[in-house]
């Protein structure tokens, strides 16, 4: 199953938000569409969105006609729409810089209007590529941290359907399964969009790695009774201090997990690191309706209720054990180790 | 609004499932739908469910034909059904007890059959009327430790909807801000079953109680960034150690109270106070789709997934502020403070 897929000058995805009821892919060569399938979360996962947004570029550029200068101007259109889809994953930014790098280079080198466009679809699709590649090798690394009779806890989707494919923190489950460990999984939720129930349960039951599902109240209980060894799970953007901004209940399962002396493991590709030199992450609010129903298909609350609805929040490095990248596991101070992967 | 009454020899009781899309009304005097109605959480909130149970045995005594050795045996009936409803709340036993021990004090004193129906009624009458009572003292006492400008979290549903009426955890909310102090509110919406999103946020703007709803793993971000100074949530039952079995995710809120310095206060009658001198506490453990899906009405996970559903969790004494009774305020050490409570 692959989520992402350039076809005939089309970008073709996977919509995650129809899983588990159908599996259903849509197709447009339209930024404007990729940049809506973003902000509408039918792909979501920050590598996810960094390919698509590399994906949307290269289609916007493919189907233009005129000169290097005309396509130029395309590329920086669609990269500036596609900049303005969610604001927290770096990983969009850093897939959009490198394609703005790569039409910068091309610029210089005075290249055809049929070599731009062919050399911008090759980023695009070496980005996708790159992306599975680096999945697989932070597999191989992390899955050494994992032992026969694990009980991993993981937080929303950061498998295929975050990805180009395989997964981040679900790829070193993964890895980990098919060397041949026993391990058990457990699964939350994930409110308000239900990401770890739909998707996550989805992948593990494909790969018939033994899961339980819990609502995301019950991670304490988890820990307490369930013998959980080790919280697994993903990164929308990391700074170099070692703060890491993830899906909403990641800081809070943090703090649950230092609580219970379990180890608290974050997997994420270097590109996900803010080279920024930021110290602060802006955290995206969503709309109200996603705390007041559950999928637009139920109302749970008052017509109005006021709500809080951020997407992310931010665990401090105090509370990290370690950061799985593809160059290897970051461990305290973050500063240092993390410095050096991006060097 | 009453949620449970006593009308010509039947319970009448608000279905809370349906709340907030409707208020209805059910009513039976077969003490087996009273079972069921405490069973699929039509009626729940360990005082409603107290009380509930005491109605039901004096429906069943009250429609019954016979001498009063007849009358006895059907209230133990009724009553030994009602005790296999839930295990965990405490209130629940305590409610039964009480009404066996004033059929074993009739039947000592020789009573006739009309008076023995008589006078279980006026008893269970009067847990019910005891229970407002308890709740508005509850209310008075624990309003003392609410300042001007508290953020309050909340967790699941205390409120008129969860007791006899007025609420415990939400009692002592309500008693503060009716005396004028400038607070505010943020629950829980307290998945699987949404009672903070349906029955709380529905009493919070019943009252103008500014409010906001969350998911319940945006728990840590509130405290972190939304200023919350206390949390204030009920109990289902509570040994004299100071262990408080309540509603699940209430063990992992302690845990981020206590990590970001907010004081946590469980709100609870002393009849929740489970006087057997027992060391464990027995968790429900609920249906499976009961995580499977959003109230039976939404799927949102793959067929057959293996869940987690236990309906309580466990809080250590070490991480409870205190235990606002209605004789007062419980503090540490509880085995001492919370002993002279059911003395």
């Amino acid at each position: 199953m692959v989520p992402l897929k350039f076809e005939n000058g089309k970008v073709v995805w996977l919509n995650t938000s129809a899983i588990p009821w159908k599996e259903e892919y849509k197709e447009s060569s339209n930024y404007e569409d990729i940049a809506r399938a973003i902000e509408t979360m039918e792909v979501r996962g920050a590598p996810a969105i960094g390919v698509m947004a590399a994906l949307g570029i290269a289609a916007a550029v493919y189907n233009s006609q005129g000169d290097v200068q005309t396509l130029y101007q395309v590329l920086n259109r669609a990269a500036e729409r596609l900049s303005r889809t969610r604001p927290t994953a770096y990983n969009l930014f850093w897939a959009i810089d490198r394609m703005r790098a790569k039409a910068n280079s091309l610029i210089s080198d005075n290249v055809s209007p049929e070599e731009f466009k062919e050399r911008i679809v090759e980023e695009a699709l070496r980005i996708q590529r790159e992306d599975i590649e680096i999945n697989r090798r932070m597999g191989e690394i992390g899955s050494q941290v994992i032992k026969d009779g694990d009980v991993i806890l993981t937080h929303c989707n950061t498998g295929s359907l975050a990805t180009a494919g395989f997964g981040t923190a679900l790829g070193v489950i993964r890895t980990a399964w098919l060397q041949g460990k026993s391990i058990r999984v457990i699964a939350t939720e994930t409110r308000p969009l239900l990401q770890g129930a739909r998707l996550t349960m989805w992948e593990l039951t494909k790969d018939g790695i033994p899961s339980k599902l819990i609502t995301d109240n019950m991670v304490a209980y988890a820990m307490r009774y369930e013998g959980v060894t080790k919280v697994i799970l993903g990164a929308d953007r990391i700074l170099v201090s070692g703060h890491v901004a993830n899906k909403i209940g990641t800081y809070g399962i943090s703090i649950l997990a230092k609580y219970h002396g379990v180890d608290f493991y974050v997997v994420a590709p270097t590109s996900t690191i803010d080279r920024t030199g930021a110290n602060e992450i802006v955290i995206e609010r969503r709309k109200p309706d996603e705390v007041r129903t559950v999928l637009n298909m139920v109302d749970i609350t008052v017509k109005d209720a006021e709500v809080l609805n951020p997407a992310f929040d931010v665990t401090p490095p105090e509370l990290i054990t370690g950061i799985i990248t593809e160059k290897g596991i970051a461990y305290p101070p973050f500063k240092d180790s993390l410095k050096k992967f991006i060097e």
